[in-house]
């Protein structure tokens, strides 16, 4: 079966880590938000593709929960002591990707040139296409005002209340047209338990992308188990924004897209709530195992549907 | 006595550190070479600028005798694996420097704004001035063709053979205003024991500097001794330009600018070759007594003149 897996970062990089351990390259495709990219220190950052070419080149920094793995702080401690701008940290590993990417583009690559050679360089065999090749940038409207996603998301550490969001450029944004193309061939789309509001809806707002998923069946994990987000500040973002925190919450705003659901068995008394056909399991991924095995339940869920 | 010295990297550091030992920041000025400035991975890099700046924070890394104290390398080690230009070996530590310096620029800061900023945050008291804020770029004539200068110096370890130099953009950069004024005031000048075609002559070929010397003592000290360069490819430069590899020559090489002349003591049998006062003392610094020592030689042979 070909699957195309829509992901964020962390949370969902997850599950499509347990998808490249179940399917081959030829058979499953990552479209990976750039709504959070932004440009920082001079450098082209793209949190979530990093954060996906790591996880499947097995480089994740375990001890942290993002980065890399065998980081270190030199460069980062140093500029702060020089006074620059260090709210965002940077490893000291991390900071060549950004760096030779940043090379990649000024010398005519496009970002989806940038990241296969990368994630090709760091072993990776599968394909990791960011949604579109043009700039999309996610803007988080709160009671601090208007704030770029990583303003939002590292500097001020998810504290001001979120109103609603702004993804600047979408109108303009092509969508990958090695999305597009594999949208003609596969059978099937996942969507990893990433955050509805930032990390999917930039995705599902890029001109025809909804529209083209239409004929597909297109199953959702729940980033929400039991009321909490396992990752980041979703749960927070729903709370604020007068959403009930739980599993159908995000079934519904996934409404008429979805041709199935799976939630965590910890959220079964919710199935009713929700209309379309839905599996409760195990969500919550510290393993390996449970990474594959949440794949394996979620692609024969879609395969059934 | 107010001072200027000229300096370029490495081995001009080393008479400078011993003179910010002997002299207070209102007694020298450092006007520092950035012919050997360069663009590289998006970064601003002044070479010689920093050398003299990690050299006066006491900073510097003397184990390898070049670069900064306490570094790692992890950065350009990734960038090398993932396909990088890694031939410029840039410390975790050092690049935080180059990020903040280029950060500056962009924010509109001078390079004697950037540089002084960077300086002081690293405890610098004294005054450390590009010779220039214009661009002027050192190019390497060659039996490999015209190389830029770190190209010749790090890519290629200074294998060419030289042929001659050029200073692109010289023609249209200013005299640091600092400098200018600094030389309104000051009694003399010391040029350091740095490479004089490379180094030196960058500064010596802005418009009207060497005319606003013409008033002042100026006493150079020799970076060869008994044939050799202490420190880089002067001795071997001078070899393929056909000029013996002396201290003797390297007076001539200042002629008509010099009041005296510093040389080694394994070269006293060379003062009866030149024309202008000379003494001969240890100018082998290997400690910082040794920097001290030599930097009161020439500060007292200077007073004398």
């Amino acid at each position: 079966m070909k699957v195309l897996a829509i992901t964020g970062g962390v949370g969902g990089a997850k599950l499509a880590m347990g998808l490249s351990q179940v399917l081959s390259p030829e058979e499953v495709v990552f479209a990976v938000n750039t709504g959070d990219d932004f440009e920082h220190l001079g450098l082209h950052i793209s949190p979530d593709i990093d954060s996906l070419t790591y996880a499947l080149a097995d480089q994740n920094n375990t001890e942290l929960g993002w980065g890399r793995q065998g980081e270190t702080w030199q460069f980062i401690e140093t500029l702060e002591a020089l006074g620059g701008e260090s709210w965002f940290r940077l490893g000291d590993k991390d900071l060549a990707l950004h760096i030779q990417r940043t090379e990649l583009l000024k010398a005519g690559a496009n970002l989806t040139e940038a990241t296969t050679r990368i994630s090709q360089k760091l072993g990776v065999q599968h394909r990791i296409l960011p949604m579109s090749n043009d700039p999309v940038r996610t803007i988080v409207h709160s009671d601090q005002g208007p704030l770029a996603f990583q303003h939002y998301f590292v500097r001020e550490r998810c504290q001001p209340a979120v109103s609603g969001f702004e993804f600047a450029g979408i109108n303009s944004a092509r969508l990958n047209p090695e999305i597009d193309a594999w949208l003609d061939q596969c059978q099937g789309v996942i969507i990893c338990p990433s955050n509805p509001y930032v990390s999917v809806d930039p995705l599902l707002a890029l001109p025809n992308f909804r529209a083209r998923l239409e004929n597909l069946p297109v199953v959702a994990v729940s980033p929400i188990v039991g009321g909490l987000a396992i990752k980041g500040p979703a749960a927070k973002m729903m709370a604020e924004l007068n959403i009930p925190a739980t599993a159908s919450a995000v079934a519904a705003h996934y409404a008429g897209l979805l041709s199935g659901f799976v939630m965590d068995n910890t959220d079964k008394n919710e199935a009713k709530q929700i209309k379309i056909q839905t599996i409760t399991t195990q969500t919550i991924m510290v393993t390996l195992a449970d990474r594959v095995s949440l794949a394996k339940d979620t692609l024969g869920f879609l395969q059934d549907l």
